[in-house]
């Protein structure tokens, strides 16, 4: 009789390996950084458990972040690595109530990468931050044998300077605070899976790559009381409202029928088999604010571009503590819980 | 008649695929800079060629850097690359006269990678963070496919406040400056590859890899007028001085006989075929000071364990613009050039 053998990403929970799934923003990644990262390198800074470190520097108050990206292909529907290398931790820190000012780049290309690929993808990061308004300040390039990577990947780390005026993070959101969506979902990780699927729409399916301060910008304009903001990268919206109700010890309530989601992502989503709540946008955040300046801030987020699609999908509650519901359209109420696998490999 | 066949590393200039060399730290990395980073992202910090970038934010002067770690084996006499990505980018930020203060870190890991080598790996990156007093503030983490990476890369980026009264790079060198060197040379490298060659020599040679904020520390509190400071990684002592000379449009002027090479380093460049010169170290840099602050600036750098080897080993000329030369011991002068090829790949 054969034996049954489990395979990644399958989520082995006592994997002494690293598996795909540690990689996707759900239960396990979580796991990595609770039983290996913060216990070797503990500071408030990383406890707050939000998109960045908020730190002092010469008198300055100023937000730090760091991603990798990884995401395969290079190209797709949309953009490509090098906008999302840039929009990517400009978001981490428009997230913070930072503006973002100045970038840096870490390159890794395998061995026999095309000079022009380099190139295309250097200029796609170079527009970006143009859009985006900030400055690539330092840089640098590693090349691994061929066969040790795949292709290029990019590490881009941030600063941005604190332009809010209260802590904007998961411990600052409260019972009764409404939860305000900027757009609708999905697109960005439908755009990749359609490539590496090859699938083909009527109208091509584009990723929401884009930068994000500007919404941020004309919330703190508006006055609005900024409790939480959270862009909805990895594992998607329902991974991002978990962490935070999970990091704040609140429950939250959402209703399927205020989320949007577009008619050719929803199909597209039905056939791929994903919730769009899990799939991964590259352009789209979660605010928290005080129920009673909803208005404002939905008024204020809709005078973005990038944002115009903005609504309110729930609230947050004081129980059941950490967990996530989800009305349906039909009137049932389910959990909606963090992924244990991996939906989506490589997706940003 | 069979045809010849170039492949890499060999220094195929007008290549249009990534080469190994191009992670080189020698001419096809100035390449890749010159023809395709700097154009597409022009700024000035950028084209101050240095180590890091200087910025300001929230009216404080700070440094930014970043670097990619893909150093082969993971583990090697002396340390791990969690030292190697820790301690590189504190340099980074030395070099800059900045305190070193907060870093984050991407990590980007291989399926399959053993839980208890990230561990370990984390560990020591921690243990570094600690010894070099700058706190981690952000981090990340990517998981790519087995056959698609190697292990663990990881990418740090790090801010530090600039402590320097005036700019140091390689604008401030001036013909008369004198060139210190902080240490031995070629530790780092020989550790690498005597793991990767199989050699066992009668004590091992351990990686050098050590922060060097304290001897900047250490020259700024006496007074010194730093002109300019390079740590001497990828490429070596030659490529460093290269890249200076070539940036200020001077010439420099080294003696064999006063730079400090180990016998076990130098014994071991002979059997693996490597010029000292050329080859990475982890915690040694060169120092631009004026030739009349020699003795001050040599005494500040020796109080500190890690540069108590310092030593005078040159100058700078009005001419050859770009040139370094070396006098041998035997007297004779030959030109130091930066290397076309790469002479030890994944070294960092």
């Amino acid at each position: 009789m054969k034996e049954i053998q489990f395979t990644c990403p399958a989520p082995l929970v006592a994997a002494d390996c690293v598996l795909l799934a540690h990689g996707g923003g759900g239960k396990l990644t979580q796991q990595l950084i609770e039983k290996i990262f913060l216990p070797a390198f503990r500071s408030p800074a990383l406890e707050a458990r939000h998109d960045g470190g908020v730190v002092e520097a010469g008198g300055a108050r100023l937000a730090m972040t760091t991603d990798a990206y990884v995401v395969h292909p290079l190209f797709f529907p949309g953009g490509s690595i090098g906008e999302l290398a840039v929009f990517g931790t400009v978001n981490d820190l428009a997230m913070c109530g930072a503006r973002p000012l100045y970038l840096t780049a870490a390159f890794i290309l395998e061995e026999g990468l095309p000079l022009e690929a380099l190139r295309r993808i250097t200029e796609a990061a170079a527009e970006a931050a143009r859009r985006a308004n900030v400055t690539l300040v330092a840089g640098d390039t590693k090349v691994v044998d061929k066969g040790k990577g795949d292709g290029l990947f990019v590490a881009t780390a941030g600063v941005g300077s604190i332009e809010a005026p209260n802590a904007i993070g998961p411990a600052a959101v409260q019972p009764g605070d409404v939860i305000l969506l900027s757009g609708d979902l999905g697109a960005h990780g439908v755009a990749i899976l359609s490539v590496r699927e090859g699938l083909e729409f009527e109208s091509p399916i584009l990723s929401d790559t884009a930068p994000l301060w500007e919404p941020v910008e004309a919330l703190l304009r508006a006055g609005v009381e900024i409790h939480c903001l959270r862009d909805l990268t990895r594992g998607g919206l329902a991974s991002a409202l978990n962490e935070i109700a999970s990091a704040r010890g609140v429950g939250m309530r959402i209703e399927e029928a205020l989320i949007p989601v577009s008619e050719p992502v929803r199909g597209a989503c039905e056939i791929l088999g994903l919730d769009p709540l899990y799939v991964a946008n590259e352009g789209r955040f979660a605010a928290f604010v005080p129920a009673a300046q909803a208005g404002a801030a939905l008024e204020a987020m809709r005078r973005a571009p990038v944002s115009s699609g903005a609504v309110q999908i729930g609230e947050v509650t004081p129980e059941p503590a950490g967990v996530v519901t989800l009305r349906s359209r039909i009137g049932g109420s389910r959990v909606v819980d963090m992924l244990s696998g991996e939906q989506l490999p490589r997706i940003c």
